[in-house]
């Protein structure tokens, strides 16, 4: 009897096993075939463009965002109310370098939240590589100065994000510590491997009690100019002109739909990313990826006529970019209500050919989650590590919700990221369509078997 | 006793996988920091550019090949003789398309090996799908007409190759079955998933005691606007004109670094790509990245002074596109003076970022070969799959020897293959750096264990 029941069981694993593979690989043929996220994408780069929170275009965003998912018949849809941050960058943004041989000028953009300069800000010019750096200086060689933060990202790690990681404290939080020794400002090399005129934008921060200087990215290419310009001429100066500037909070919208389980409509699995965007490209890597991603979950879903167990939530979140109100405000939804997430699933590294995904959750779902490995493998779909999930959901850590983040292929990521670089163009239509159906795959597992 | 000969194996085996993965280490750090591949690509694509077998441009490439080989100070370099085919597109390439409402032109270019039209041919169109219609439609259909094969590529395969593989049919051969039946020239979609108006070449073969007829590639574009067109008027025709041209054969040359081995010089392990491309792109991942990914082996083991126990060849081999004459003159001679190989390695599947190896090996070999995959996980490197090799190497396949392919990625790959698209600018510096840092580890890998 015994042998029996185990013979049942293992019969019973690989009839779920072939089913499993059987879905997963019509969701492949459904997106390849007749997917929309690439054409959802175009419409949202192209109609929309840049959508930074607070922004006209950001309440664009959200309108396309509730329509979009409307037309693909969820259960419902409806807005979250979120108080956002609403910066602009105004019209001017100019940096000229004045050498004893010369003037010219530096490609340079604000640094997401910075003051502006109000009128022309004029001083010499000190660099530094590492934050630590200027406590050694001291005011005595930083007041006054506009300091320039050229450590580049380490080219030895495989990872993008990581090297990405350990470089992005110069933009950060270099404003701050340069305020500290009396700066009058600062510049710091955009956070790229590439070599080009770009400058990378992205959120800086000041402390609440610390003075306010105004903070500039400047390409890679000119943050190399300028370092060689000082070498042979120290005493060189930058005017830097900027007219960003904080204006009051906007009330914006986190975009939900949801889909509802027939066994358990009372437990949520969310997929998403983030809506908004910086404002200097159309955001097609960071994030519309995501959210094209996110949606076409839910039409692969419908497409395929899956009935989920759970109920499966699409969250187009607002305000990652400058603020993270979006998934902080659901979050803090979602536990008032007592409501139960068994997984959140989020895309936020690009729309490039999907790897793997990054994991922040128990040991027994990693070991679970692993062990469908497997079923990836004909899509070379590898990585299931430890690691990050992602800024929107991460609100919702609590030591049992599964939190995964997408992990595409990321060595193109970082030339694109924040900058004009980040458009329509640069996104492949059949490594976003991969990576659409990754996440599905991975929803239904999820929604089959966590 | 023996659990203490188990402990020592044991240790001995630790020590050697630290020692290997601490090495490979090294290959991507001197690759990633000062690697050189990214530059010769440049010289390559752009000083040199297209350089089809049997062109100047050709033998341009050779002379470069042979002394940026010699730069990096190998045992030795000499060229070996080849033969080679030498076809000419010619100066006019024109296809225009009148239907009842008006001409419109075609963006075409002519298949590699095609004769010309010897003038203007006008001629009623049918399309096809598959090459097996024409010999239901028979003569009465086919006779005086140019036959269209419009049969895409399958977007729901997730390797490319295989998708290129389900369709190159209709290049190759289409012409060849086409003129059985009397027709009087082809087109043929371009072999690309991509929706573009870049018509994309390669070699098509004659029947030898066939009738010849011209056989041109159009663009995805303008074979569904040709579809279309069709539709609407079945009757229209197009007119062709072709001026390419097959020249008398050329000597030209294979390439060939030595890196002698110490404990078995006379046991080589080959590594190579080709250095012939077509003519209308810089074949720039086709194959500019293999060769320099190829010269990057010899660079990285002098650098990190290796010294190899098996001599070490880099080859550069001509002729790939249209003959493969290098690679089975290379085995020719290697079998001629019964010279051992033990392993050969190519890459010739692109630039892009390297997922794992095709191997064409023994049960052993490809059981060893997959013992060292936890070697190459830091570097996100997972495949080692049975499959094809590459061209230029399969020649040297005798049942000892192990073949093996490098895999890159590949979905973005037939966007650029055999057209005007593969140039330098569409192949990414560190992509490009990590397949050369994955082809060195192999060849150490191969060199140390095989």
């Amino acid at each position: 009897m015994r042998s029996f029941i185990f013979a049942f069981a293992m019969f019973a694993t690989v009839a779920t096993n072939a089913q499993d593979s059987l879905f997963i690989s019509k969701i492949f043929e459904n997106t390849l075939t007749s997917g929309h996220c690439y054409e959802n994408l175009r419409v949202l780069c192209k109609d929309i463009g840049p959508r930074l929170s607070g922004s006209p275009a950001a309440e664009k965003a959200i309108q396309w965002g509730e329509s979009t998912l409307r037309s693909y018949d969820p259960d419902s849809v409806y807005l979250q109310e979120v108080t956002v941050p609403h910066w602009v960058r105004g019209n001017t943004e100019k940096a000229i370098l004045t050498s004893e041989e010369k003037k010219s000028s530096l490609a340079i953009c604000a640094l997401g939240g910075s003051i502006g300069t109000n009128g022309i800000l004029e001083a010499n010019i000190i660099e530094v590589k590492k934050l630590e750096e200027l406590s050694e200086l001291g005011e005595e060689h930083v007041k006054g100065k506009i300091v320039f933060f050229n450590r580049p990202l380490d080219p030895v790690l495989i990872n993008t994000g990581m090297a990405y990681g350990g470089a992005n404290d110069q933009r950060s939080y270099g404003a701050a510590e340069a305020a500290k020794y009396g700066a009058v400002g600062v510049l710091v090399r955009s956070l790229t491997h590439a070599l080009d005129q770009k400058p990378h934008t992205g959120s800086m921060y000041y402390l609440e009690e610390g003075r306010k200087i105004p903070a500039a990215a400047i390409s890679t290419v000119d943050a190399n100019n300028l370092h060689n310009a000082m070498k042979s001429d120290p005493s060189l100066r930058v005017s830097l002109e900027l007219d960003c500037e904080l204006m009051p909070d906007v009330i914006q919208h986190n975009v939900i739909a949801e889909f509802r389980g027939t066994d358990t409509p009372k437990e949520y699995i969310v997929v998403g990313g983030h809506l908004d965007s910086w404002d200097i490209g159309e955001g097609a890597h960071d994030d519309g990826s995501g959210i094209v991603h996110s949606i076409e979950v839910l039409k692969n879903l419908k497409d395929l006529n899956y009935q989920p167990k759970h109920t499966i939530r699409v969250v187009l979140f607002i305000n990652e970019e400058n603020g993270n109100n979006g998934g902080k405000t659901y979050a803090n939804i979602a536990k008032a209500k007592k409501e139960k997430h068994i997984a959140a699933l989020e895309s936020d590294m690009g729309g490039f050919v999907p790897r793997g995904f990054s994991m922040e959750a128990t040991d027994q779902q990693t070991t679970l989650i692993r062990s469908w490995g497997y079923l990836f493998e004909p899509y070379n779909v590898h990585t299931f590590r430890r690691g990050w999930s992602g800024v929107d959901i991460r609100p919702l850590k609590n030591g049992h919700t599964a939190l995964i983040g997408l992990v595409p292929d990321n060595q193109r990521y970082f030339d694109f990221h924040h900058s004009a670089n980040d458009t329509f163009e640069n996104v492949h239509k059949r490594e976003l369509e991969l990576g659409a159906a990754t996440m599905t795959a991975l929803i239904y597992l999820l929604d089959q078997h966590l």
